[in-house]
């Protein structure tokens, strides 16, 4: 469930987060950095039926630990324990769940989260839209291919369960059946609904024909009319920021991305308003049309109760966020480099200091010694006398594009004579 | 002992860690990952006394699980399991000790490490001196103003107690209290070793005669010299070996900042032959001349039997490393910049969108949006309508250079208003 990660794993992985942290700043966000362990109370009560995925630690002298779950919650007890009410701020780092691990799909129990959240009350909406302008902006930069944004919000689902006649204390449990959607048909979440949960056949055939919907501008407007969700304030509500949301996405050039579904409903308790999911699509075959779902890549939302279950006195900071997920893009991005045959370096080394003859160890130290100093990237063999052919074939297999010859007419001239490792052209300097 | 990292500090530590990377980089180092959780049995017998602060985690179905507590025996353990007898590596990752934590030094539960190491059967003193480059480098690039390498070799110390008739049995022990040195003065160490461990009070007395000497070339020709440490097989390779590596460092001219220092016996028991440790300087007062020491930055040395320990066949990988101790270099930078009165900024912005009137938020979003397509790093303040003075108050508080500034006129005219902040020059365009 836990993995090393060989060199050419990392050098791959580092550009991703780079690419991620480049668009984290660019929006700017500030990084903290909260502790692998918490306190085994804080991480519980806030991931519904996943808190049974939680690594906990031995009693280390009356304290009981846990590993970090998610970079969340720790963020929201950050805020709460520091009194702010006004941050935006990014954080990668790694997270632990005792999951049984599915290391095809990119699922460890050791993984890297990537998030930005916007803590503070502003005008609705505004923040919001930020979040899924980044999941855009990150998508597209990293070229993956056709991608679609799903939004919704967990006062409309909370409506379209209320007019459907669902009790309150059955909305999370109902949210979490309704989650199922991507992964099985209808019928299957219909049979969970009304068997394990425990509602009509009725509440669940009336909830079906609201969570299959999804569209644009033109679906919101169609349920602001429909005449039992309009009369529920939660739901009016929800879809009142939902149209503005689409203004600001408009501004944004980016609605023809942007899907909102019904049918998101996202697994975890903290979340209050606004959700999304960003899923890959690639086409199913030459002789479909339609694009399939490959599996999603970023998620959040907003949850603007969970700082204040920090706060001893409660104290609200509403708050928005998403999480970029950098495993499932890395295990996508290596089958790729795999299938073309593209050789990632590991290394970065500009220059591999080369003597052609022996008994030239000292002028090989010496010469590494100032490139070192000037700021440039080199490599020397650790042997004393080294073949050349060996020190070009050492080039050659990792990559390194230049070497610096020094032998004994070099020395006498006082030059060095670089060779371009794939052309072979060569130069005295 | 754990704790959180607001956004200044971050920025300041990840300045650090950029420094530190480079210089890895610049030696040809690639990077690898290993995870966070051990096996247990990994890491027991590899730290001497120090196995105790070791945190445990609950049983896991079966495995016994624990937090690394340092990254080279990971590192030995990825070797052995990969069956690689060549690499050279560098890894910076957070490790875990269930100590007291000494906070005012620098020293917490959690904290980051930062490993380079070179490993495989090489010509001898090569990649120790290479190791001990980086060390100036780095040290160098940080500019924490002055410090002395010590150096010295297990085999030596071996050969020492050997010369002065401690069994081998307790080498190891004798060790750990030769190592106190620097913190005690010798006449509490001989007691240590006298009454604690046994040794007879001659035996600690001509320790003591070995181990309060330090200097360079001179003192190991001393040595080489020494009737009875001559005999001695360990002893002689050692010093054999300790002037090559000061031929090297005197090839990469740094011998200035070198010591060759018999006291210097560093507690872990992996170490085999030479090892290392950085102090940083500084003048006591301005009477006294002699400067003292402010702690230990940076240590290493060769490890050239751990990877043995992880093979089924015991197959041994020579390896020889370093390791950079950020968290206590992080600590006095903080001081420096406290004292300074310098304000870290904690993020990137280049520019933050304002306008001067209401009802102006779709031109603030589209021109933003524009501003992150083109790369820039851009804010705006989450609210329908800020007062421009509080807008620009923002860029004052959070050191953000420019604000771009459109109201009515500018969009009629079709030009943006660019305001330098601290000059409040502006340009249309």
């Amino acid at each position: 469930g836990t993995r090393d990660h060989p060199p050419a794993h990392v050098a791959l992985r580092d550009r991703l987060l780079a690419t991620v942290v480049t668009c984290f700043k660019r929006h700017g966000a500030a990084a903290i950095d909260t502790p692998v362990l918490e306190l085994r109370e804080t991480l519980t009560g806030k991931y519904g039926e996943d808190t049974k995925l939680i690594y906990e630690l031995q009693d280390q002298g009356g304290e009981l630990l846990a590993l970090r779950y998610d970079l969340t919650v720790p963020f929201a007890r950050y805020l709460a324990m520091n009194k702010i009410t006004n941050m935006k701020r990014y954080h990668v780092a790694k997270v632990y769940r005792r999951d049984n691990p599915a290391t095809t799909r990119g699922r460890y129990r050791e993984f890297y989260q990537c998030d930005f959240d916007i803590a503070g009350q502003f005008d609705p909406m505004i923040p919001d839209a930020e979040c899924l302008k980044i999941v855009h902006e990150i998508l597209s930069d990293l070229q993956l291919g056709d991608f679609i944004i799903k939004v919704n919000d967990r006062r409309i689902l909370n409506g379209v369960f209320a007019v459907c006649g669902i009790p309150e204390s059955k909305f999370i449990t109902t949210c979490s059946t309704v989650d199922k959607l991507d992964k099985m048909p209808w019928e299957e979440v219909r049979s969970e609904m009304v068997g394990e949960k425990g509602l009509s056949p009725e509440a669940a055939d009336h909830i079906g024909e609201y969570v299959q919907l999804h569209g644009g501008l033109d679906l919101i407007e169609q349920l602001l009319q429909d005449p039992k969700l309009s009369q529920n304030k939660l739901a009016k509500e929800g879809l009142g920021d939902m149209k503005l949301l689409f203004e600001y996405l408009t501004l944004f050039g980016i609605t023809g991305k942007i899907s909102f579904d019904l049918s998101l409903a996202r697994g975890l308790d903290y979340y209050t308003g606004v959700i999304f999911e960003a899923v890959l699509l690639q086409p199913e075959n030459d002789h479909v049309e339609e694009p399939v779902s490959v599996g999603s890549v970023a998620g959040g939302g907003r949850y603007d109760g969970l700082v204040g279950m920090f706060d001893p006195k409660g104290r609200k900071v509403p708050c928005v966020g998403v999480s970029i997920g950098i495993e499932r893009i890395f295990s996508i991005l290596e089958q790729r480099v795999k299938a073309s045959g593209e050789k990632v370096r590991t290394t970065e080394t500009q220059v591999l200091v080369t003597t052609p003859q022996k008994h030239l160890l000292a002028a090989r130290l010496k010469l590494i010694s100032e490139l070192w100093d000037a700021g440039i990237k080199a490599e020397m063999l650790y042997k004393k006398d080294p073949k050349l052919l060996k020190q070009l074939q050492y080039c050659e297999d990792t990559g390194i594009p230049l070497a610096a010859i020094i032998g004994e007419q070099e020395l006498t001239d006082g030059v060095v004579k670089l060779r371009d490792v794939t052309t072979r052209e060569e130069v005295r300097m």
